[in-house]
């Protein structure tokens, strides 16, 4: 059932393609497809989105909006390291609600859209950006709390925890389980701890 | 220009839809793009694969008898940490070479292409399956050398050098540069080194 108002309609096609286009891929998703799930006609469809590219840059920001808010609400505790791991356990359990059918779709539209659009890359590098930002802001602190440095820059260790959790439901996607993600993230906890120096035998 | 023998029009086939693939997908690429970029007439083509999938197949097929070529090849030498290292050195090189068009073929098919095919996803098992296997042979080898266990199972060791691995590609690829993903490889460098037991202060 279509809503009736302007706002509700533009809202309820970007919900339903963002599940679509995290399915089946934005490129290989007809317009025919995006009309039968919306169940919005042709004519509609473009009063909204004048084109496949303006639906798909809206989907993207309306996905790179609820992920900062994931991470706002995710990333919390007194704990710098453990804010990393509930954000990342967050993730995991909204995958596993979809049973991980799609992935991530900033991790697919990477893949998939920069070719020609650089509006969507441009979404793409804000999401990544400020995701790698504030795990870096998490280990800083870490460091500091702990009185001593990991044993490797920080851009470089938040980019491992950027890439691992990427590539982490990739491999649950194409396993259809949980573990693949499951055993990143672990994998990410021990290489986190810092010790103190004092502790260190 | 067509090789005149079959085992060559096959061949050439595969090779320019293994790029073709890469870059643009498999579900997002037609067969008129196949035709173009292939040169062989439509009736020629379905000769040799009787169907896209057959030709999908074929082509993640080539894709692993060379990844699993370039893992003999590349993870070599003395010191079983150093092998897994210049394996991912190798692919961030080949991957520098087709300028980051594409990533990882397989990756992009663990996302697009599993869902209808089961055949696909066989492949896919096998490759990842290889990989992991060889990634925790050489850091079992690494523990029993340096006489201590690393602080988290191999396993999931290993699942985090493969996550890294594809994330990392998934990061370059959409910043166009080798950054990322060395910076990856070289943050697995760092975790992958085991202090012997009587070397710690």
């Amino acid at each position: 059932m279509i809503p009736a108002r302007p706002r509700d309609t533009r809202e309820h096609i970007i919900k339903t393609c963002r599940q679509l286009f995290t399915a089946r891929g934005f490129v290989s998703t007809p317009i025919s497809a995006v009309i039968e799930a919306t169940g919005v006609k042709k004519g509609n469809l473009y009063y909204y989105f004048p084109s496949k590219e303006a639906l798909g840059l809206a989907v993207l920001e309306d996905a790179r909006d609820d992920f900062f808010a994931l991470l706002e609400a995710s990333c919390v505790g007194p704990d710098p390291v453990e804010r990393i791991i509930n954000s990342c356990t967050v993730l995991l359990q909204q995958m596993e609600k979809d049973n991980f059918v799609g992935g991530c779709l900033f991790g697919n539209a990477a893949l998939e859209m920069t070719e020609g659009d650089t509006r969507f890359a441009e979404v793409l590098h804000s999401v990544f950006g400020h995701w790698l930002a504030r795990v870096e802001e998490c280990l800083h602190e870490a460091e500091s709390l702990a009185g001593c440095p990991f044993s490797l820059p920080v851009p470089r260790l938040a980019k491992l925890v950027v890439a691992a959790v990427e590539g982490g439901i990739m491999m649950s996607r194409l396993n259809r389980s949980r573990d693949d993600f499951q055993d990143c993230i672990l994998a990410l906890q021990t290489i986190l701890r810092i010790e103190e120096p004092d502790r260190q035998i």
